[in-house]
């Protein structure tokens, strides 16, 4: 399972607030235990912060990069700034996210192509989120073939077929699992198939047994990467424990352990 | 999902010596946290206690129905132990269990149609524990048919694909979600679909978290029984939101204390 660790967002106050002022202590300080917990890429958003958002995300960028030379997912809604972003912040990156909406996904694949980043597609075109399977299916599908004819290896493709939280939407996370199981089978070489696990349970009371939860049944389904807060150990050892039950890692009678040794994770 | 309750088990060094011994308090006391954490079916097992099987489980079973009108579930490898302590005990029971193997099923098959009881299918016959999933679904298929021809509604039947332990058969936890994925799809009515949890943990260090993340991934497979410990507070809260996510359950903020009223369980 591939952690994309979710904490270095626009979203969360401490965050937006530390963008202007160019705190870069703020920025390191949540960003240590999401690297201990085991994140193997860091997804960036500016989300609502004041200022410029593509100097914001070179900002962001240059200050993750001095503690770590993980890839970087740059979260944007806006393909312009994406556009104007990758180039400029340059390395190992991956664009999240295009739609599977043709221009969308045309800009962004072309630059995904020609910058050779991963890049992250959502089951969604302009009419929005599909409500459905049949739907996720048809945009996984369109932006799967659309990527792998710009070139882009199925390994530096990610399916999102977005998950919405179950206070709302109770009847789409059978769908989304069921879209993974689905474009997995149709696809070989498969691409990665992400969630962004937290709009799961968002404002939920039970939030983090929720998001645990729905991570175990996806990875059931066959996600493979997934943007989650990786400081949280219980939902870190309960994915673990789903892929050694899938036998994605080893059993050992310590495994949580032994993954950690792997990553070179302290063992605190 | 329907909640065997697997502690009144002689394979329990405490349940083994209470049974000779006639002590009730023991069996008693190891009911009730079973009972307050929701089983609906009282598995009972005399397992290798001193004094004639089928005595034993006469008196095990008037100790429960002390206790609780819930269904009894007689647990035995033992099909003449089962033909003798079925007509004793009566009342709503479920056998517990019958292999695919033509003898054993033909037997208790009959046995479960005449006295209108539940039954349990195992998904093996004389060759032992599949390593496969193709041979789970023959012997389930087997069972199936045999059951429903001998007038059993699929209401009354629990087929069980035999979960075993992770630490030495990791790829058949697998073969168990697939083989009641592909059961559940064929038959209409499906039959209920078992296992019994503790087996795929046994002698793991981390056998708690084991059994929640099997029993959530079984779960989002099409399980709807499990023979559990129900007093595993944290393994019953995982499933419960399995089961949300699943739509088997309305999300309310806190659905774990909406279930328990539903229940009539304490709000402790």
């Amino acid at each position: 399972m591939i952690f994309f660790s979710e904490r270095i967002n626009g979203m969360y106050r401490d965050v937006r607030a530390a963008i202007p002022e160019r705190n870069k202590q703020v920025i390191v300080d949540l960003l240590k235990p999401q690297l201990d917990g085991g994140a193997d890429i860091i997804d960036i958003n500016v989300g609502p912060s004041k200022g410029d958002p593509v100097e914001n995300f070179v900002w962001l960028a240059s200050v993750v990069r001095e503690v770590t030379d993980k890839p970087l997912s740059l979260d944007s809604a806006k393909p312009d700034v994406l556009v104007q972003a990758v180039p400029r912040i340059g390395g190992k990156l991956v664009i999240n996210s295009s739609t599977a909406d043709p221009s969308c996904m045309g800009k962004l694949i072309s630059l995904a192509a020609q910058h050779k980043t991963g890049i992250i597609g959502l089951t969604m075109d302009k009419e929005g989120v599909p409500g459905n399977v049949e739907k996720r299916i048809e945009c996984g599908a369109a932006f799967i073939m659309t990527a792998l004819e710009a070139g882009i290896p199925a390994s530096d493709l990610y399916i999102d077929p977005i998950i919405l939280p179950v206070n709302v939407a109770a009847k789409q996370v059978q769908n989304v699992l069921e879209a993974i199981r689905q474009l997995k089978v149709v696809n070989d070489p498969p691409p990665h198939f992400i969630i962004g696990l937290s709009n799961v349970s968002q404002k939920c009371l039970k939030n983090h047994l929720i998001n645990r939860t729905c991570l175990v049944m996806a990875a059931a389904a066959g996600l493979d990467a997934v943007i989650l807060d990786a400081a949280d150990k219980d939902l870190v050892e309960a994915v673990l424990t789903a892929e050694v039950l899938l036998e994605k890692q080893l059993y050992s009678d310590d495994y949580i352990k032994a993954w950690r040794m792997q990553k070179g994770l302290s063992q605190g």
